[in-house]
């Protein structure tokens, strides 16, 4: 049985403020919930008595467990169709390092929650452990963010930092790539193993503070054939960057 | 002024058998419509008079032109933020050649609209353009593909066929590829120029019988070190594997 505060306490959560304040996110669905337990203890489980049937070692963690008809996760739950659990785990306390190891993404202003999601799971895909993520850029706990990323938020350090400065502070021969149209063709610029790969706002693109802090400037080339310019979704050029760099390996 | 006529008519067009029936589609937004009209004429226009304004042109097209007020547009639209036009389109009728030319794509079960779009977005941008869509894939003229492609459906022929009808009636040494987890490397794998790419469902990859139709088996490999399967969204694994093909021209 969910209590009345209980659910008014979850549905702050949707907003930024209150996560921050409680330090605290909501994730859903059995692969995210699970994802996200292999790496830290949720602080409340909500689930049906179907998701808490296969997993009796989750009543050894130290958060409270409410069991819940579907019913009552229906109304609990931001997504369309919940499954099974809804959980509340602590937003991870990561620090930039001074130099990033290996490769690593930032994020200069993404705005929309699926983007953010898709390009998470990416990171993940291509091992890319940390994004660094500009103020300006979507919450990364934001509900909709954690479901888009199908468990993979569990795996890659989200930092949020004042991103002119962040690059300030790196060596000044650290690498930082960034895409652009007038840059150097992707797949014949030599890439190296480590540096910062930066994407843009899904509008304007890279920011001119940030533009300033770029050492290499590449371009994703287009094939069609002639006509109306194009564009391709910053999710999507994230995935042609990150697998450039990865294949050369 | 919209008719109470006009606005049911355009409601029903949401629904697969009534598009069909009536061999229309909606397509909204000043990106989507100017870039459908560089090669269509719409058979109605329903815009503010912000839009029509900077376009005299269009009052020479065969098709009926409403001006509407911003309220009425957002009656009439499916989207949340309509963006001062939407439009009726023919749905363009292209058969399936006897032997593709050049690199082109199909989608075994696609379900999602947005994934649909995006994929319709990167054939645009890979200058891929044709994609072959087996029946069980989502409909490339449901409003939220439409919306998706932000104007690539323009460029893109999109034909619905039985997939391992038509891979049985290619000729027997055209390139059929399927990424699976199998497969080879496709980093390291040669590529031909010409073929016909692959790309499954979202839940259950590709089907058996098409399967069992693909001559080279592709593999994109991952990059994250140990620890639990992961899996790639379908737009983003085209997109991937479409710059993988490209890139060797």
């Amino acid at each position: 049985m969910i209590s009345k505060n209980q659910f008014k306490y979850i549905r702050l959560l949707e907003q930024k403020k209150y996560r921050r304040r409680e330090g605290l996110f909501v994730a859903e669905g059995t692969k995210t919930v699970d994802d996200l337990m292999q790496r830290t203890q949720p602080r409340m489980v909500f689930a049906t008595e179907e998701y808490l049937q296969v997993r009796p070692h989750l009543f050894k963690t130290e958060g409270e467990i409410v069991k819940v008809t579907d019913d009552e996760l229906r109304r609990l739950s931001f997504q369309q169709h919940p499954q099974q659990v809804l959980a509340l785990f602590p937003i991870p306390d990561v620090k930039a390092s001074k130099t990033p190891s290996g490769l690593s993404l930032a994020l200069d202003g993404v705005q929309d929650p699926g983007n953010l999601g898709t390009i998470i799971r990416i990171a993940d895909w291509f091992g890319i452990d940390t994004i660094y993520c500009s103020e300006e850029t979507v919450d990364a706990w934001n509900p909709k963010v954690v479901q888009a990323t199908m468990g993979s938020i569990a795996r890659v350090n989200i930092i949020y930092t004042d991103l002119p400065v962040f690059l300030d502070s790196l060596p000044h021969d650290f690498p930082v790539y960034g895409t652009f149209l007038d840059g150097e063709n992707i797949y014949t610029q030599p890439l190296s193993r480590e540096g910062l790969i930066i994407m843009g706002n899904e509008g304007n693109g890279i920011s001119d503070d940030v533009r300033r802090r770029v050492s290499h400037r590449l371009l994703i080339p287009d094939f069609h054939q002639g006509g109306t310019a194009d564009s391709l979704n910053v999710a999507i050029a994230t995935a042609i960057t990150c697998s450039e760099f990865r294949r050369r390996l």
